[in-house]
């Protein structure tokens, strides 16, 4: 708490010193300096250690509840919101001085803008009002058939009514969710993953239990271990370039995660986001390829490497399960764009998808190649991490003592944005890992901005201020 | 369960017998014969009536659990799974003679396909990439705008930040849903209600409370007794053109309801979904108009009047909640689609949306008034109902001791659809009532429809088979 303690309240300002001290406050939250959970100091304390009046303490956690910065529990005091890690990044767009590693999905220059238009409305001359009635629940049956035909080349088996059609693959994490968990319900997932996947479990009150992820995959003796003494509804992984680490599976890890789901009967949710993003002749097989037994749900998105804000995936969904999917789905939003869903299914269908995979992946390589070339030239040796060898994450790692929440705010200092590692596990407030994501960033930026990156970090491993912290660090001051 | 024992197996058949009864159960659950949550017999028992071997029913059981038919509770028995009124529409639409008086969305003939398209395209020249780029996850800033001054014009005064963006109304319910209720809170509905947002509820859990309503609006006495005994998390309402009942609530109602909201410190959902459509000059006050204490979320829908497969809407959010209903619709779905925000908000700019209103307004006008003179026409006169006066939906009532499900069966046998009673309320198998709605319906077919349906009714009525039948009892044979 004590960096709460540490607020400076000017009262010759003609500000009132519970505005004020509100504004620092929410200030510290923002700049994720106070996290989630965090209680705030009794008021008769800060008051006394402020110099000011209770009344100005109350007011100011007043203000901060009002607007949905802290919570009081009964009983037990006020306690910090959870913040969306979005909300800066908002905050920060409209600065084109910045270097955005923290965004990991393309940016509008990329989308094929004009190719879509033509399907758009090829699809409006063609279906006419149909484009916007109800559409079926489980999404528009000519598109799930193409979706069939156009991941059969990819491996997977599967009929046209396996297929549900979701509004991007947060949804199908969610949909899911719904069908799965009730009250209590363990699920398991890889640590560090996904935030998105996180907070749906966590709207459900799953219980989730993490199991570390290493760079060949998901840590097989833990897991069976952790098998052995839970049932888990289903466990979430990413076997192909993981979020937030890159890292993949290796084909021996596939087999004994199917294995393992199979001897203990749970099932797997395999949210392939970007698997198709393989810059070496290497094919990344997915999990689904080799599911003999029904056991895995498969997730896919369209946004990360087509336009984000199409709102468009699918799921495949093992058959006793797809009745319960569908009310799940109906109860979410009824259904997807049916005009949406017309219009992508036409431009799979005129082939323009794989045109345009092909044009992502020569763009992504280049910007990979920089990204690899900066990473040795510049970074200081003490920083590690493993190739991903795909898709547009790099996940980083301090040396210990070291946390990336600190070293965060000096980026942000100087417009330079990444993810502190904290933000990819249910329970840790600090860590030592950040990721840094390719996908927004010009290759020009790439190499601007791993250079001040690194110069930044050189100073900061030497500050003797920075050392010796540890992840249980409870304050950065 | 002496429905189940009725059927009859023919051993003569080429096909298994387990398949025959299999298809037999089957067909009762998809008629609504066999209702959600019913217990099908014992194994030994339903072979022994049956005159069959154990097996076949335990084969049949079993394919019905695998296609999601049926589910098992272990110590309890095999129990039927809940069905989605959807599915027999979907089933059915493909055939041109049905009148289908159970869809309550327009038509696609209907939807302003052309005026839609240019707004896309002028979207698309002027905004190019940034339309498919990740959006706000509170929505299109000019939209909410946009919204603002629009729904002013309808007392509503609120500023651009209170405005949430979701992908229609049931996305509206559902994220507030996971903002409010935790598991086994309490929330209070109208009775009958929404089929869509009992189902939400539940998917949280939730306890469902029933309040009756009436012509004037809900049951004031009934409310307030509930509230002296029970602290619900909402209420949820629909004050105007109620669904499936078409009542609206008095000022007096509305004033009481918001005065009791505020003495039990308990929010209210206000469902708007059809308040502009009135067909008398009496102009239909929202709740949110009256609220003086930001105690009402307002959701509104533009699919009902518009077009349903948009899939565009928005609620109207209490500060204090606005940063955890962000964080619900981030979990949900990210945002919804950038592209459509953009087309309607241009639609909403250039004033074609009011234009749209007025034609279909006159459109469901002479509908409403086919169907007024029906109803006065055909109808019998042990039919009772009130007239809704707006919105496109009409309640009727059988005499005491009929069931609107078997009246539905008949029906159904010519081609004429509506929807049974029991499916708006949280618990009743069957019930007197049932809705029909003029959404989908031409002016010719409500002419054929109702008389066609009143015959239907005249003979039902005077079935004696038909009588005296009670809304607890379990078997329609």
């Amino acid at each position: 708490m004590d960096i709460i303690y540490s607020i400076k309240l000017n009262k010759e300002k003609e500000e009132y010193l519970y505005k004020q001290l509100y504004n620092e406050i929410k200030k510290l939250i923002l700049d994720n300096m106070l996290k989630a959970e965090v209680k705030l100091p009794p008021i008769r304390k800060l008051s006394q250690a402020l110099n000011v009046n209770n009344v100005t303490v109350v007011n100011a956690y007043k203000l901060l509840e009002q607007n949905g910065y802290v919570y009081k529990k009964v009983g037990s005091g006020t306690f910090v919101k959870g913040l969306d890690i979005k909300e800066n990044k908002k905050n920060l767009t409209n600065n084109s001085n910045i270097i955005n590693f923290a965004d990991a999905s393309p940016t509008p220059d990329l989308f094929p803008v004009e190719e879509f238009k033509l399907v758009l409305n090829d699809v409006l001359d063609r279906d006419k009002g149909n484009a916007f009635g109800y559409q079926e629940i489980q999404g528009y049956s000519d598109l799930r058939n193409s979706i069939k035909n156009y991941i059969n080349k990819y491996g997977i088996n599967t009929k046209k009514d396996s297929i549900q059609i979701v509004s991007g693959a947060q949804q199908g994490i969610d949909i899911i969710s719904k069908t799965l968990i009730d009250y209590g319900d363990i699920v398991f997932t890889e640590s560090p993953t996904y935030t998105g996947a996180i907070a749906a479990f966590k709207s459900r009150s799953a219980r989730i239990i993490e199991v570390p992820i290493l760079n060949d995959g998901i840590d097989i003796k833990t897991l069976e271990n952790k098998l052995l003494n839970f049932r888990p509804k289903f466990i979430y992984v990413m076997p192909n370039f993981q979020n937030p680490t890159g890292y993949s599976y290796s084909n021996y890890k596939k087999e004994k995660l199917l294995e393992l789901a199979n001897k203990y009967n749970t099932l797997i949710i395999e949210d392939d986001y970007l698997s198709e993003l393989s810059f070496t002749s290497k094919k990344n097989t997915t999990l689904k390829t080799l599911d003999r037994n029904d056991k895995v749900i498969y997730i896919k998105s369209f946004s990360k490497i087509f336009m984000p804000g199409l709102r468009l995936g699918f799921a495949i969904i093992p058959d006793s399960l797809s009745r319960d999917v569908l009310s799940a789905k109906h109860t979410s939003d009824i259904s997807t764009s049916g005009l949406i869903q017309r219009a992508f299914n036409l431009y799979l269908k005129k082939n323009k998808w794989e045109k345009h995979l092909i044009e992502m992946e020569a763009i992504y390589k280049k910007r990979y190649r920089t990204m690899q070339e900066c990473i040795e030239k510049y970074l200081p040796n003490e920083i590690k991490y493993s190739e991903p060898k795909g898709g547009l994450n790099f996940w980083f790692s301090l040396p210990d003592g070291y946390l990336s929440e600190k070293l965060y705010l000096l980026c942000k200092d100087k417009d330079i944005l990444f993810i502190p590692g904290s933000n990819f596990y249910v329970k840790k407030k600090y860590s030592k890992y950040f990721r840094l994501s390719i996908a927004s960033v010009s290759n020009k930026n790439i190499e601007k901005g791993m250079k001040m990156l690194s110069e930044i970090i050189e100073k900061f491993l030497k500050d003797p201020k920075n050392k010796n912290l540890t992840e249980d660090y409870k304050t950065l001051i």
